[in-house]
């Protein structure tokens, strides 16, 4: 079988770039098994040939450092170049050029894609490449090609989400901690959570990016950032959060793109979210979106929003969807399904007299058990409809171990269950 | 420009298959605008031409109706067969004729996808086709397409899903109302969440045809139905939901497939699920999965998991990504952004002797709004480190109507902020 190859070339080695060169060579042969393609990465641009770090990663994984961005895009075998750069320029600058050169591109920049999608989209299109941007969204949660795929048919009402990990962690712990704003952004940065220079995440602009790339792939609309009612979350003080909490409410900080008739409302600002939407339940770094969409109703999508391994992933399903023709291969790793052994909890009714006698004889299970001891973990005791119910937890258990234990706990009264439990 | 066509028979006119025409219909427009490609329906399948919903169908949609697959799979000019008849046999046989014959498929199926994967898909890669089926799992969710990109090149460690509505609304009844299994059960069909004879859904059948799929598609094995540790829900009582939720759990009928070194674990079981896990907050027939895997971490889904316009979306979104192969257009529906009135919730701080003279007062300042009437639609007091403070509920206000109440309010007290709010 002939080996088709991608080969790619890395604008930008930070934190991301260095992820997704790792991730790709780790997963070289599980990319090759599921679409016959096999991934090289072949350069990486610097500014200077100086960073040590920088030329240990392309010692350690073989490809050649280059500070010319015209000897990448002049070899003709390079098909996709990877912006990791970040901010506007010469990222923008650097991506016209590798479209114009016929290069596919993947970038994760979200400044950039909210700003010149509208440019950059057809400059794709007119040179027959594709402009990935899977990771300028919400990190790690796959959103891009959802709205591209999944909601691309249906309508779309609104889009609100939490599209900023630094902001929600601040809010959770002015919540949960009753911290000031600057006490709680001061954590974050101690916890690599918050950037030395917080503007861009607390006065909403980082969300209002991400508003604007979520307007483009909704509506097909290219807003500019003026379009956007932007309002940060520096005003907001722990006795907002705790009174709105009392209330019924949690404090978010949504960015939010909403058709109405035949306008977009766009917005980024703190809003008071009820208790029962999923969003509420968002906390500290995670991000999260809610759509509601005419045919499909309400979807809910939470996961990182940021880091570097997210990130990274999520440039390498743009590398797999631009590679992705047919259907997935057939490799089979894992010939034999398996029975694991399991944490099992017993729901155990006692008559009333009886009240705590479970309890008492629970460690005395332990000998029924023959190759295993079945640990009790939790016990506990609780009435419903005026009988009194109790209930025990034990560590994993074989399928013997459990049998002879809940034999043993049926001499001591009716066992009404037993069921495995998740935390 | 020339208009590329894309050509479709349907196999199937019930609830799915017809939403599917209508939807098709309705959205030709939008996805010759995004793809370039408009979607033209040519055929649907019948076992007799005597159904007279069907040929109203046809004839208001403008499509043929034919007896005869043949007549179909013989027409060079068709590109894809949407198979919506459902269940094993004859499905599986003609969408394997439709694959010889180099017919691209989409299909719902998961009795078939979740048995017979092993032996279509490799069909589709040898034909040059796609078999399409998103609306297999999960209904209006998505997530074979995530798994298939966003996930290919991460390591999958679990999904765990509440994968069957049915049965997660038997289970809520029975929690919220103290209903037995059988009287919630008959209010889920009453209600058409259940089907006359529901056992595919109460014995977990129809869960275990969705696991064997994720993992099919999260560890590109392909499990038999009797790999999977299938348990139902008949045997729970209302008790063992109560006393599970006093212990600080909810019981949900989840799917898992997880691996477990060079082995899968498949299985179907009621499970106790900690509160703060975002599976245990849904409720009623919406569907969740959460996903863990080792470079994202967690990603957590849910939407609607049935429904004939859910599950038509996700057919549609196969069709949308088999002619997506560039970048979406960029048709400009919604040239200007605009910024909608909103309700505001207001949190007043008022000095103890005050207390209640906001309350008091709040239906005054409907005056002070010129163009509009701020209506309080609620109000409330409470109490944060020994301050007391009032809060207020607005209809929603045009922004002029907004700064004179806040003008008039600042009047009485401390305002300590406005802020939006979502239900």
């Amino acid at each position: 079988m002939e080996v088709k190859k991608l080969r790619i070339a890395m604008l930008g080695l930070g934190s991301v770039g260095s992820k997704v060169v790792e991730l790709l060579v780790k997963n070289t042969e599980r990319m090759y098994q599921m679409t016959g393609v096999e991934i090289e990465i072949v350069y990486g641009l610097v500014r200077s040939f100086d960073e040590e770090d920088k030329q240990k990663l392309a010692k350690k994984f073989h490809f050649q450092l280059t500070d010319s961005l015209d000897h990448i895009l002049n070899d003709e075998t390079i098909d996709v170049v990877v912006e990791l750069i970040g901010r506007v320029h010469p990222a923008k600058e650097y991506i016209v050029r590798a479209l114009e050169a016929k290069k596919h591109v993947v970038t994760a920049n979200k400044d950039l894609l909210a700003q010149y999608a509208v440019e950059l989209l057809p400059l794709a299109y007119q040179n027959g490449v594709t402009l990935g941007y899977e990771a300028s969204v919400a990190g790690g949660i796959p959103i891009v090609h959802p709205l591209k795929t999944q909601f691309a048919t249906d309508q779309i009402e609104s889009i609100r989400g939490i599209l900023n990990g630094t902001t929600n962690f601040i809010l959770t712990k002015m919540l949960t901690e009753a911290l000031s704003y600057e006490a709680a952004l001061t954590l974050a940065q101690e916890l690599g959570f918050a950037e030395s220079d917080p503007t861009n995440d607390v006065e909403g602009i980082d969300a209002a990016y991400k508003v604007m790339i979520l307007a483009q792939l909704a509506f097909h609309s290219y807003p500019k950032f003026e379009d956007v009612d932007v309002k940060g979350l520096t005003t907001i003080q722990p006795s907002q959060l705790a009174v709105a909490k009392e209330f019924g409410y949690k404090i978010k900080l949504l960015g939010e793109v909403r058709a109405l008739k035949d306008q977009l409302s766009l917005r980024v600002t703190p809003c008071l979210v009820a208790m029962d939407n999923p969003l509420a339940q968002i906390d500290n770094e995670t991000n999260a979106l809610l759509i509601k969409s005419t045919q499909i109703g309400e979807t809910f999508i939470s996961g990182p929003g940021a880091g570097a391994a997210p990130t990274a992933t999520s440039v390498l399903a743009d590398l797999q969807a631009l590679i992705l023709k047919k259907e997935l291969g057939s490799s089979n790793q894992y010939p034999q399904a398996f029975y694991e052994n399991t944490t099992y909890s017993f729901l155990k009714s006692a008559p009333k007299e009886k009240f705590g006698i479970v309890m008492k004889k629970a460690k005395a299970t332990q000998k029924f058990t023959n190759d295993q001891l079945a640990d009790i973990q939790k016990i506990g005791h609780t009435t419903f409809l005026e009988e009194n119910y109790e209930w025990l937890v034990t560590n994993p258990l074989s399928s013997e171990a459990l049998t002879a234990l809940l034999e043993s706990l049926t001499k001591m009264g009716t066992v009404i269950g037993s069921i495995p439990f998740i935390d």
